[in-house]
């Protein structure tokens, strides 16, 4: 393995629009010579006002909107955006919503302006993954801290007719700018609450249990938002506090959990999503839920693998100073694993009332979506992910 | 005082090219359509090969040359450069050597386009202080970690004729890219890493350093990388020492530590700074010497002012955990003094054969500098900076 910091390049435009009453500002950060497309979700949006803002903020442009963009956005959905952008000419995109919005608003960019079938955006067979090169411009308005979407380049879409849900991204899909008001999370559910802070959490993760190469500040800086999380998510996923303070640091945290600092000159891991993405695929566990379930079960099967970095993880995160190294690190696994269940999140099978039989089933869908050598390393085979599976019932 | 996260925008579009043997990607980095004016300051980078690279990346662009950027870039220097700009066509920059360098760089980019005077850029009594809305592109090849101007939007240039050193910036100075190559820093001398190293860390105090308003995110990034220069820094001035790791943070860190990061949402002191300047302009002391001057100094007479976060960086930082608080937070203070010392910075005007009589010349300075009512809370009067400078002897 290479101990050297990797040569990396960081790139990210966004202009963050953070705190209290910036929405009125879409009056200037949306060039008025445009014609904008608003694009939402369901009707939490409308209900609670943000769209009700948005609107009253763009009262001086031409605007559309589109709304019923899913949770987890679908191909299907997302093509209807896009046609309804090229025949009405709409020349901007304004996503209001969380991640899932936000990843559609990129495609619907994408494809808006790609020189073939939007489907060849996506490759793993399904189309010829030709690159992005251009796209509309775009701004967002977020609602649920989670994704990192919102100051991030890439998306995730599910083809439903395919039963694929596949990852894109390019230069040209960060946002232009991202409005972030902390207030807007107080009417989020306790479950959306606690989702949001796993996610982030395993984001974090992702990019930093893997093994030393000595990248001194981006270890210190996930250390940083792990330990902001361990701090913060109790409250946090008390829906009743809305504590600007709080809510603000939950924000900035998931944020940069996935924009693109994390991960520069150091491997990734992202075996844990790997995972819990055929969770969901299957059984319809929210995506942070399987998260809760894979990663304390995948800390202990690789624990030989990680012991490097979960050592400096139980030390300088988890601040456990008692016992030999190998006590440290399993007390480091068992503090992770309690975490979660404190935001309410169940961490084994059994919990969903699923047994033995998942783990076939599961593995079978790792093996036809050709995920038989992940992790860091590439090392994690199909039994390897059997084994953290099976420990996890 | 404000105790929640203020509102704040965060935009950074300098993309940053990290790594061993990048130099060479100036080729496509900057557009082969743009006459090209490569900026640099004395010898080294000419004696040193790094010319030679930038030259060899750029043999297919057409491309001119201004050398003599001294340290403290002069408006008189950079004026010339500005005339050459407008005489000859150039319509690209690129600045190779470290801040001062770049900071120039970025002032011709601005002047060349500017439609007043260029010394309208500046205020202070100097300029009219009219906004800078448009300027050249440009590209950094860093030679020197330690101001952080490869990816910021800010400059300081020192006026000869007024004895003035004023700062400028805007949206459009950012560099398109920086090149951060560590092993460049191999041929710096040991004083000049240790100004790189004390240059940075007083970076992040002074926006660290104030009154705590719970940004734990801003907080945790702030005490990592100090963390990170404590644990590298004696390391660092050892000028033989050519660990690439060991370069490498120390360039991201210096980097990191002034790129809007930490500032946001929080409150800024940067008395040490203005402090720092002052004696610089009646003595002639490097920069950060200046700075490792006053902090300690600076620390000891605001304690009170700053009591919240000099526990926080205690404990954080320090890792102090035996005594009372007060106890703690002048161990804090100690060893803060020390790591300055330790790397070869003194710490009080008698290092430097200076006595009683540079406190009323450095106070009446302030004073005709109009900086009297300074730092977070703007109640670091000439009277306080007296204490300062006087606690310093």
């Amino acid at each position: 393995m290479n101990k050297e910091i990797a040569n990396f390049d960081y790139y990210n435009p966004t202009r963050i629009v953070f705190g209290k009453d910036r929405i009125k500002e879409l009056s200037t950060l949306v060039p008025t010579n445009k014609k904008v497309l608003v694009l939402y979700g369901g009707g939490s949006v409308e209900r609670f006002g943000t769209l009700a803002k948005v609107r009253e903020a763009l009262s001086g442009h031409t605007f559309g909107e589109f709304g019923g963009i899913e949770a987890n956005p679908t191909y299907e959905t997302l093509i209807k955006a896009v046609k309804l952008v090229k025949e009405e000419g709409f020349d901007y995109l304004l996503a209001v919503g969380g991640g899932s919005v936000i990843d559609g608003t990129k495609f619907i960019a994408a494809a808006a302006l790609f020189d073939e079938e939007p489907i060849h955006i996506f490759g793993s067979g399904i189309g010829k993954g030709i690159p992005i090169t251009k796209a509309l411009p775009f701004g967002t308005v977020l609602t649920l801290p989670a994704t990192g979407s919102e100051m991030n380049s890439g998306g995730v879409v599910s083809i439903v007719a395919k039963k694929a849900k596949l990852g894109f991204g390019s230069a040209v899909t960060f946002p232009q700018f991202s409005i972030l008001e902390p207030e807007l999370t107080y009417t989020l559910p306790k479950r959306q609450l606690a989702n949001g802070v796993i996610d982030s959490f395993v984001h974090i993760m992702e990019q930093y249990m893997t093994y030393p190469v000595g990248a001194m500040v981006q270890d210190r800086f996930a250390e940083g938002l792990l330990e902001t999380l361990i701090e913060i998510g109790p409250d946090v996923v008390d829906e009743s506090n809305h504590d600007y303070n709080l809510r603000a640091n939950f924000m900035w945290t998931a944020t940069y959990a996935l924009n693109g600092t994390l991960n520069k000159g150091v491997p990734g891991d992202w075996a844990s999503h790997s995972l819990g993405h055929e969770i969901t695929a299957l059984y319809h566990i929210d995506h942070a839920r399987t998260l809760a379930i894979v990663l304390p079960s995948l800390l202990e099967i690789r624990k030989e693998q990680k012991y490097g970095k979960l050592l400096q993880y139980a030390e300088r995160v988890w601040h456990i100073t008692e016992g030999t190294d190998d006590e440290k690190v399993q007390t480091a696994i068992d503090k992770t694993r309690a975490f979660f269940e404190s935001l309410g999140a169940p961490t084994h099978f059994s919990d969903y009332e699923l047994g033995e039989e998942v783990v076939d089933a599961l593995v079978s869908q790792l093996e036809s979506h050709g995920l038989t050598a992940i992790s860091e390393r590439g090392d994690q085979t199909p039994e390897v992910s059997r084994e953290i599976y099976k420990n996890a019932l």
